[in-house]
């Protein structure tokens, strides 16, 4: 289902005002992919803030992390989170004094979060901090966090309650889920300029990032804007299940222990009622038949930075046809 | 007047207990020299943490930082201060981000100073924690804070109050000084332990640091036990000012700015009714006779290893004569 004619049709002529939904590494991949062919002013990501933690006394947000890094050429390309050409310093020697050393906090990256930490205490809010640093990493496409309320995920486990970066990172996601938790998602208002953003786009990209903890908060927030009445907003989303599996992170495990088979159909159920176009990749192509929005079948392993432009310019293309 | 007779008799027939008064830089090498005779357990460096300050939330412990890193061969040897194979990623990331940059914060330095904070935070009280980190470091001569309270050294500039860091680093010592004020001092107690250490001690040693910013905050704290009726302790200063300068540090500035002109005789002065001895540089021989107590000239430059050794066995031998 793949319009191959429309790859190459000049992309002046087809304005797209595109909002992107994004998580981790998955959703900044493909953000990074839209952000090459779409010019900075009809972009604008918005990324869950869910799994924001305090650590060491440092307000830390791995997935507005991952995406501005990804955006400004500063990630590391292998493991997808992080700075390239990270150093360990700080939370080597801070270990060998006895404290935490289970979140790989790199020096770089610990740049960061101080001087994030600096200026939320000095009453700058989230949003306006991000805006800040992408302009000082050259970063021209709009970066919003969901919210610049305070969310906090947190995984319901065999285990109890944890907070998600003390399952994910910590725990390394063995305790058995049993299901999510948002605290503070009921009067976490959309951060500044995101109302906006999602009115004027005329659609709106679920990134391939974990449906349950990187995607759910961000709609529990903007999915009233989604889905209402003469909204007319198209919302496709790119499955993160390739093959029943994930690329990277808990995803199918997630799915499995909550009793369903983790699969491409299985994430189009999950934003059923708000989907108008679907993206899998050729392995789940026979679940096509089943799943009731328009589908594009394409390859959707993004290893380079070729195939992010690939992928977005196949979900701009599946857009253009909806 | 340098005993040189008493040198190379054997230690162990002349225990001495010591507790040493410390600010930064040379106050560390001397309370450096000192560990490198005296066994553990006849040494407690009680050190100024008047120049504490937060700085992007840290709490950060500059004088005894750089007693702690000397005491355990971790000290950068060509500045005094910070951390030897020191790397500056994370403030040159943050100050890429509009952060201040002023005061430099090393990597592994960074280290100590978050997992102070988080125990900080955790209520656990500085000397605890400086006890603790001692240990990891490998130092067994006791390091204490002044005090477990908070106490701020304030300049009293011509630009108006100073906190110090912000006279000391921001500002180069430039503003002109017209006093001194250290906030919080007046209900300050001695830190766990520091009572004890001088109550046993046969000898109190000023090391060669800034009488009004590094030694003042800790005699204000300590002055009642040393010169009270019956206390017996004995107590030697050495000199900062060599030649009417200092090594390191605006002392000399100061002073001339105070009024005073700079010089061995001004520093025991400023010290009088304290002290017991006072051991001068060669350089200003001359002005032994115009000091009260008994004197010792001696080379004070501490330029390696064997030189704080070599003072600090001067000025054992100095409280052995007294």
């Amino acid at each position: 289902m793949k319009s191959k004619g429309t790859a190459h049709r000049p992309l002046s002529t087809v304005r797209r005002r595109i909002v992107a939904l994004a998580g981790g590494v998955g959703g900044a991949k493909l953000a990074h992919g839209l952000a090459q062919i779409l010019p900075p002013e009809d972009l604008t990501i918005i990324v869950n803030t869910g799994d924001d933690f305090e650590h060491y006394g440092l307000y830390i947000c791995p997935d507005l992390d991952t995406v501005c890094y990804t955006l400004a050429g500063l990630a590391n390309p292998e493991t997808g989170w992080g700075r390239v050409d990270e150093s360990w310093n700080v939370i080597e020697n801070a270990a060998r004094l006895g404290g935490p050393g289970w979140f790989r906090l790199g020096d770089r990256d610990l740049g960061t979060h101080l001087e994030r930490t600096r200026r939320l205490r000095e009453g700058h809010c989230l949003s306006e901090i991000t805006r800040d640093f992408c302009k000082a990493w050259g970063i021209e496409h709009t970066v919003l966090p969901m919210t610049d309320d305070c969310v906090r995920t947190i995984v319901e486990t065999g285990e109890g309650d944890l907070e998600f970066q003390e399952y994910f990172v910590h725990r390394h996601c063995e305790p058995r889920v049993k299901g999510f938790r948002f605290d503070g998602i009921e009067t976490a208002e959309p951060a500044i300029g995101a109302r906006e953003a999602i009115a004027e786009a005329e659609a709106v990209v679920i990134c391939p990032s974990n449906p349950w903890v990187s995607v759910d908060p961000i709609l529990r927030i903007f999915s009233p804007l989604l889905s209402g009445e003469g909204s007319g907003v198209r919302v496709v989303a790119v499955s993160p299940i390739i093959g029943g599996e994930t690329v990277k992170g808990p995803a199918a495990k997630m799915y499995r222990e909550l009793g369903i088979e983790p699969s491409a159909l299985a994430v189009a159920n999950h934003y059923s009622g708000l989907l108008t176009g679907f993206v899998l990749d050729r392995v789940d192509a026979l679940s096509v038949k089943d799943i009731e929005v328009k589908s594009l079948v394409t390859d959707t392993l993004m290893k380079s930075a070729e195939d992010r432009r690939r992928l977005a310019q196949d979900v701009l293309n599946l857009i253009g046809d909806l």
